[in-house]
This record gives C-alpha cells, structure tokens and sequence, in this order.
C-alpha cells in the first residue's frame, strides 16, 4: 500500500501534516498540488445536508480548472451554517496566499464529526506551512492525514502506455463507515498526469464511480462530505487522448480499476469487518434488477451477520433477494458460496453442502453467486461482514 | 402481558404445546380456534420469497371465512418448494380431521428457520392433542408458542362498548428480528367477538396495520413468512357495526391500538435492543416526506448505534433526513431529544444542551423529534438501538 509501488504522475506535489485538528495528534490536514491550473472533474453527495467544504468545492469543480486541494479529517464542517461557509472559504484563502494563485482554484474537502465548527486557528497555523513543504514523495501521508476510522491508509495506481509515453494515474481514498452507493460515497482523489481532449474528464469520472464507489456498501448511510475529484495534469506529453478513441478505453479501464480497488479496499475496511463478500447476481431479468438484487443481499443486516457467524445461511440471502423488488421465482433461484452450490431450483442441496460452504465462510474473501436463471441481467456489489466492533467504533466514536 | 388483564373474546378458544419442532422443547405449536366459521382479513408478506403457510393461509383467508388458525415456530416452511406447501397443506389436513370442519376453514402459519422441511411427525403426533386441548384461558401459551428470537410474549387487548354491549379485542403477536415495514411485517393475530357489516374487517386490519407494523423497524429485512390476521365471532351481539358509522371509529381506534401496543413492544424486543424510541418527523413538506425522513432515521445503522452508545450524535440524524429524498432546507432543521432542544435553525446549541440530552438518552424510552419547518407533514415511526447483542444473536442463530 506504500506509495512507492506507484508511480507518481508528473506536475504534481502534495504535502501531509499534524495540525491540531485530531485531538490524537495524528496526520489531519494534506494538500496535493498541480504545477499549474489543471483539467479537473468530481463526483459529490447526493445527501441534501451537504457539508460546506461540497458547497464550496463543487460550484468551483464545475469551472473545470483547479490546482490545489486542502484536505482535513477531525472535523466534517457540516451542519455548521453560514459560519461554516465562511470557514470553508477561509481554507481555501490560506491555501490560494500561499501558493499566490486564485482562491476559484482550491479545493477544500472535509471529513470528521458533524456540527462542530472548524478549528480556524489549525488551519491558520498550518496551511502555510504545509505549502512550504510541497514534495513528490508524500501521497502515502496524504492517505494517511484522511484517515478518520479507517484501519489502513488507501492507495492504487495504474500506469499505461498511450501512444509510446507512459501515462501515470494514482488514486487516494478514504472511507470505512457511513459508506453507502449512489453518491461519491466517500473522499478520493485521483491524479493524472494524462493529457486527454477537453470535456472527458467528467463522464471518464463518473463511469468509474459508478462500478466502484457506488457498488459498495458497509451501512447504509450517506454521507454529508462525499466527494471525488479527478485532476489531469497533461505532463505525461503523450497524443492526446481523443473522444470515442481506444485509447480513451484505456484510461477509462485504468481508472476504473484504481476506483474498483479503493472501493474494495473501503469495502473490507468497512467498521469492524473481517470479510470482504462479492455478491454476483446472475440471470435476472435485467441488469437493473440484479442490481436492486445485489445491493439488497449486500446491505442486508442479517446476511452481514450470518458472514460474520461464519454461518451459510442461505435463507437469509433468498429471503433478501426476495424483498428486493427485483423479479424472482422462487423455485429457480441457485446459489453458490465460491464453487460451492448450496441451493439449486428454490431448495437447499443439504449439510455436505452446507458444510462445504461454511469452510469457504472462513475465508477472508468469498463471492456469494446467486442465479435468478430468468435472464441475462447480471450486477455485483461488494460488502463487508457485520461485527461486534461495528457497533462498538459507531456507538462510541465521539467519545 | 399476563392474559388475565385482559378480557377473552367470545367465541374462541386456543391451545399450545410443545411438539418437539423447537430442539430447546418450549412451546412451538398453538391453535386459535372459533366455535364456527367467522368472518377474518389479512395481510400478507410482501416478499416475493413467500413461505409456503404464507401462500395457503393467504388463497384461503381471500375467501373471508376462517375458523382455526394453526401456528407453528421453530421452523419456517420457506425455501422449501413443492414439498413444502404439501406439508402446510398436510398441517391444515390435520386439523380439520381432528375438528372435523373444512380445510379451507383453517389458516397455517409457521416462523423459525427458513429451508429445511417441516418436521411433519411433529405434527401428526401432537395436532390431534392440541384440538382436544382447545380451553378459553391459554391465550399467553399461544403467544409463547410463536416466540423464536422473541425475549418475551406479546399480547395486547381492548374492550369497548358498542350500543351497551362490551365487545372485546385481543391480539398476539410475535417479532424481534427481520422486522422492516411495508408488509404485515410478523406474526399477528387478532381475535374479537365484534359483529360487524360484511366487508369492513379488511380494510380495519390494513388501516391498522399501516400505523402500527408498518411504523416499525429493527433491520430492513422483511420476513418470508410475516402475517396479519383478524377473526370476528360476532358473538358479543352488539348493535352491528355499519360503514362510516361511528362505532367503527371507535372499533379502527381499540384495533388501532392493539396493533401500535404490539409494533412498539416488537420495537422493544428488537433483538438485542436495550431503547425503544420514537423518531417524530414535523414540519414536513407532505406527510409522505415525513414518513420517508422518519424511516430514514429510524432504519440508520449509525444512528441505532448512537443510540446504543447514548451518544447525542444529531449529525447522524440531519444526514439521514438529508439522504431520506424528503424535501429538507438543513439552515431550517430543529431537533429535540424529548423536551430538550439540541438543535435550532441547523445548528448545534452547544455543549450544555448535549449534557442534558445525553441525560435522556439513557432512558429506556423516548422520543427524537425533528422538525423541518416547511409545512404540515408529521409522520413517527418506533426503532431501536443497535447493540452487541443483535451482531451475537444474529450471527449464531442457526447454530
């Protein structure tokens, strides 16, 4: 997961500190950098209480240039009014002083507790300093400074050949709870050094969140800070990259991939969880239905409890299927933990099955298959097991 | 919850036994039983996934007569195919041979463990039994024979008076987990010796259903197996009760009631649940934005383990109304916990205020109430906290 597995995409540098903002003392605020304005694009909450910093971010994302990013983890600014605005621009000021470019040029980003004011006097502190110390080699401290619950910092990256250059994206994420599809579901950043044609930022982005951030889930609560930004530098100097070319499909497939592992990474660091579960539906009547299937076995309570009691209880699954709204009969359903069936035509194969499959439940990583065999839709989501920790990190994470 | 306090309707009796369906031996069988057909509604499990007692009671019930109801826990009857309606069908056999009536004239209802096949010497030995067990004073029996996961049984009752005549309600039921709204959501049934006009019962029992099992919530699964249902002897002679009449206000609001008394004690019992609270939503644009903000609430992982933490965490509550659809402008968010204010226009009130909160949160009942300040809506809804012990019982259910 260290960095140094990646390689760094050109004309970017990023900076992590200690300011304050976590009473523990660890890494909380990070700044990533361009050289230069640059192409950007970002995915954000859906949630209508959206926390400042979104507020802010967005409306300067949709300009399609940005050059600084500010990130803090401790404390969300959300639910913090006008005041809290006024903070989220104050970040961004510090950071646009500093680096003397256009304040329309930062991004700020925020996770933590909800309702508390920022710590100004962190920011004010810090910030300076964190853009004297702008580098190359510090993305696994940027990481590392978003980290709320998380268990271990979150990192991938991909490098591709276009046109005989090769071409560097990197992604950062943070999230573990309150981790729920159809939003930008938690904090990434993505940094290319890809020179693409203008415009294709955006739908690239939003493709990639889609198959990824928006195919987990860990509870089902989304949050008020959620947001996913993409910046493309164009330092790699390769052809560009054209609308409808290959070579989009290219970039498109690598991003993708990065996205995919921040979310399985988010997925298996889900709040106490021991497993990551693949939840393939096939066989339904459309794509849309195994989709309505997937996430409905995938943010199942009780099926996220059997996983964690190791228990293959099969009706649990059925039962979820069942309620999803997707079309289902009954009698046709199979299901399959790894290779191993457990159900064919609506009915339990038995306990030589069952024990078979409660030995695949111990693994740390499994896929739970279930055909409707009504069609051709298929779809997945990918979950994590329910766990006394889960409610001991979500009962007292304040305190 | 003893049944003494409560008066029995006329025209019933009822047993239970323990068949050996249960490996513990408690009770697992019971028969609630009219002394002639009566008139009976129900409502039935949504889930496509239907139990196959579920699919039975549900044709037979259609034809508005009904005279036994024959309920069994331990084991589910789902998951089971062909087979398995062949034993519900078998079970129904059984005691209208004992009682010598019509087979449509008994209702089958099972809970407990969903893919295995019925037990059916279980049943063949000790239905006969139960029939000639029928007595007017084990209505708590019953109520212990349909417990599964269910820490205590729950019966509720109701006497009014209808043109000088006393009529009497009562009603059992039984849920702890898998319980989520929008289907009859458990088992329940009602019994009363109130005559009414031909055709009113089911739509009673549906109103009924809608604010009281419908308002609940422990996860978001919904059961195979869940069902509603209401029998009228007639036998109180009452005044008959006409449409729009005014004693079928006064009958809706005891049924009302009942089914409220058993959703909240279900809400209660959640399993592992150590809080009972209700999620009052105000000042909604609509009643449905209401409901969707209270369910969202309510149906919060992060928000029951709050709860469980006794954590007075309102960013929690604000981002699930923000991610409820409903309309909401957070700058006009209030929220008290009971009568105290934690929130106004938005905003934290402060550390003060969140002592004094704290305070009710260890209460073992109360209310959160969230005003949105944007119209007339109002919707509540009953959840529970989120504990140790729903991961511990849901996780070794089976073994």
């Amino acid at each position: 997961m260290a960095e140094s597995v990646h390689a760094i995409p050109k004309g970017f540098k990023v900076a992590a500190c200690s300011a304050g903002i976590k009473k523990s003392g660890k890494l909380d605020l990070a700044l990533i950098c361009a050289d230069k304005p640059v192409e950007c694009a970002g995915v954000f909450t859906t949630n209508k209480v959206a926390a400042a910093p979104v507020k802010i971010t967005e409306s300067r994302v949709r300009q399609g240039l940005c050059q600084a990013i500010l990130i803090n983890s401790g404390n969300a600014n959300a639910c913090t009014g006008a005041p809290g605005l006024q903070d989220a621009r104050r970040c961004g000021d510090l950071v646009a002083e500093s680096l003397d470019i256009a304040p329309e040029l930062v991004a700020v980003s925020s996770t933590g507790v909800i309702g508390l004011p920022l710590p100004m006097h962190c920011f004010e502190e810090h910030v300076p300093n964190l853009c004297r110390m702008l580098s190359h080699d510090q993305f696994d401290g940027v990481a590392r400074a978003m980290m709320t619950t998380d268990a271990f910092p979150k990192i991938s990256g991909r490098t591709i050949t276009i046109g005989g250059q090769e071409v560097r994206l990197l992604g950062l994420a943070k999230g573990a709870g309150m981790i729920h599809p159809d939003m930008a579901t938690m904090l990434a950043f993505v940094v290319t050094d890809a020179l693409l044609a203008d415009g294709l930022l955006e739908t690239s982005l939003r493709q990639a969140v889609n198959t990824s951030f928006n195919r987990i889930t860990v509870d089902r609560d989304t949050s008020t800070n959620d947001m996913t930004l993409l910046l493309a530098s164009g330092e790699a100097e390769n052809r560009e990259i054209g609308d409808g070319s290959a070579e989009l499909g290219l970039f498109n497939d690598a991003l993708g991939e990065i996205l995919l592992d921040l979310a399985k990474m988010i997925a298996r660091d889900g709040e106490g969880a021991t497993k990551l579960v693949r939840i393939q539906i096939n066989g339904a009547a459309s794509d849309d239905d195994a989709l309505l299937a997937a996430r409905s076995v995938a943010t199942s309570q009780l099926v996220k409890t059997a996983f964690f009691g190791e228990d293959a209880n099969w009706g649990r699954i059925i039962a979820a299927v069942g309620y999803s709204g997707a079309d289902v009969d009954p009698d046709q359903v199979s299901i399959l933990f790894d290779n191993v069936a457990m159900v064919a035509k609506g009915l339990g194969l038995g306990s030589e099955q069952e024990a078979m499959a409660s030995q695949i439940l111990k693994k740390p990583e499994f896929t739970v298959t279930v055909d409707l065999a009504l069609g051709e839709g298929s779809a997945y989501y990918y979950t994590s097991d329910l766990t006394y920790d889960y409610v001991r990190i979500n009962a007292a994470y304040r305190s």
